[in-house]
């Protein structure tokens, strides 16, 4: 064991953190197949579960996902829609039975049917799709296996409970497996990201400001595109997010977060921040186009005043970054906006229309 | 079947276009439910296939997907993991049936060990996660179930061989009722929301136009948000365009589409869109930050060369779009650029310098 921790150890050197926790994550993967195989191997084993450890194994693969909290929901989702398709599959089953030969197959035929289209078509309703769509297909799956298995054999019920309890035993180990050897968080990178957010946010206004000088000293040549692809990769991160919220939703009460956490919370701060984007967008558009001042005295005093503004906004950006990593409040708004208020009336005072009026938005925005 | 389609016919009437694809998309997993099916209830059918039936059953309630191309690319992800796992999988239990018990059993785990946990890296490699994950999980598993049923059955090959022929049955099954009964082409989806982008960004012109005329005449109470969020939805749609292509990708010839069509440029005129965007949305946020001129002869001038100007870069616009449906050239670039030059001199001569030098972002790119 301490071999391979060396191993791992140098092959993460080479490699950055994320490729650490998919070396770990393989490991485990590896680890928890190896565990279930032993249903297989060892022959005490063999003989208590049979076949069914072909169930076991499936599940392992199927439900094993990188996070916590996808596992957790892959696994409850599995475990659901096989109590619910296998007990509605064993119902259908045992009625199909006292029909004659005939009647027999074509009323199974005709559960698989309504059965198979219903279940499909609540697929696409939004709410089950984002939460309970592997249940449904699972359902589906274990409804149609168990209702056609009634046909060849009489124990249904017994070949169903056989089959769950293989089912729970993988989904057992998969959870302890995931969760107890350096577990990967959804939770954790959806409020690390978020944070690192309001960074990446408060560079951009700070490559603005950059800009800004540059272009009152003329130095027109190097537009850099940072700050505006950090913006444009903020508004497309809606999706990503998105999906962790759903992750860690799924997540028990760990480290710093409770139960009931308020995950959409983090889709609501992704969004104000997404309009912060935008009118850093704005203000980056409106710096290309707009012809600046030329007499010098204006000039250096816009650019102080800009520079107290930016250096504000951008401190209070980093402030909230800073007081949601360590889930502190930070100090109160009413400092903040004071002295944002101030800068903005000696803004108003150095002329600059433009670039006045374009700030309340963003100053709006830190506030709230 | 007549009955049918009159439900059908119903039920659509109620909701819109999507729910009837839903609709069409629920009764055909139902019927191939019901077909699969038949490999358990006919009898004949049931002495050739065996209990292996199940596994189409499965490779039907698996792979069936909305998408024409993810079910092809879901379906020959599984048979290409299935071929493949199964034959390593063959290959290692037969390598492992010449050692002893002990031997054997330590083989089996080392080998589930060390493909398990291979397999699992290389789904965290981007090109590979990107289009053949679901393989390399089905490579997983059926390596790994390959393997463990060498211990108890001799016939391994002939076990693997049965499989893989019933999840061929079921893919053949799938891919016959998903592509020959109304099939939903991810490129159709694909091609029309590229399309529609077009004339929605054409819509946000005008938008930003009339807000433009409504603060020349003062009425400044109803600010319109449609445009803005129009922008904003264009500029999150990225990964659902991604995985559009994706799928697309993998579809075959069909309609107006030919073989190893250029599907990553939808991405790239999705970007473009994007940018457009971003440039529409700073053009709001000067509009409504910016003093209008308060002249009324200027006013007049401005409002005419602005009206001509949002009005020839939404046509444009909209013939681009219109050009992406009927997949005709439009009009060479040249005429259009002409008239956006002349329109944008005359913009020159009537002031506004601010809303001057926004513009050529925007027929720059009418013009690409």
């Amino acid at each position: 064991l301490s071999s391979l921790s060396s191993l791992l150890h140098y092959l993460t050197e080479i490699k950055g953190i994320h490729e650490h926790k998919n070396l770990i994550h393989s490991f485990k993967v590896g680890l928890a197949l190896v565990l279930v195989s032993l249903l297989y191997l060892l022959d005490p084993l063999f003989k208590q579960v049979g076949d069914n450890a072909m169930w076991a194994i499936m599940s392992v693969v199927v439900v094993f996902e990188f996070y916590a909290g996808a596992t957790l929901g892959k696994g409850l989702n599995r475990g659901i829609g096989t109590i619910l398709g296998g007990g509605l599959g064993c119902g259908a089953a045992i009625l199909a039975q006292n029909l004659g030969k005939v009647g027999q197959t074509s009323a199974i035929g005709t559960f698989v049917f309504i059965f198979g289209a219903a279940a499909t078509y609540t697929r696409s309703v939004p709410s089950i799709k984002k939460k309970y769509d592997y249940g449904v297909l699972i359902f589906i799956l274990t409804f149609n296996l168990v209702i056609v298995s009634g046909v060849h054999t009489e124990k249904v019920i017994k070949l169903t409970c056989d089959r769950l309890s293989a089912i729970g035993m993988g989904f057992a180990l998969c959870v302890s497996t995931n969760l107890l050897i350096f577990p990967v968080w959804a939770s954790d990178e959806l409020h690390y990201s978020t944070a690192s957010k309001f960074n990446k946010l408060a560079c951009s206004i700070e490559g603005c400001l950059e800009e800004f000088l540059e272009r009152i000293e003329e130095k027109k040549d190097n537009q850099s595109e940072t700050s505006f692809n950090t913006c444009i990769s903020l508004l497309h991160s809606k999706s990503k997010d998105e999906s962790l919220v759903n992750i860690a939703s799924w997540e028990p009460w760990h480290g710093k977060f409770g139960f009931s956490y308020p995950w959409h919370k983090y889709l609501q701060i992704g969004d104000s921040l997404g309009e912060l984007a935008t009118s850093i967008l704005s203000l980056k558009g409106c710096l290309r186009s707009h012809p600046q001042p030329s007499s010098v005295p204006m000039k250096q005093s816009i650019k102080k005043s800009c520079e107290v503004v930016a250096s504000l906004l951008a401190c209070t950006l980093r402030e909230h970054g800073d007081s949601i990593i360590n889930m502190k409040r930070c100090r109160p708004a009413v400092l903040v906006v004071a002295k944002l208020q101030l800068s903005r009336l000696e803004l108003s005072d150095a002329v600059l229309p433009c670039m006045l009026r374009m700030l309340p938005d963003d100053d709006g925005f830190a506030m709230a």
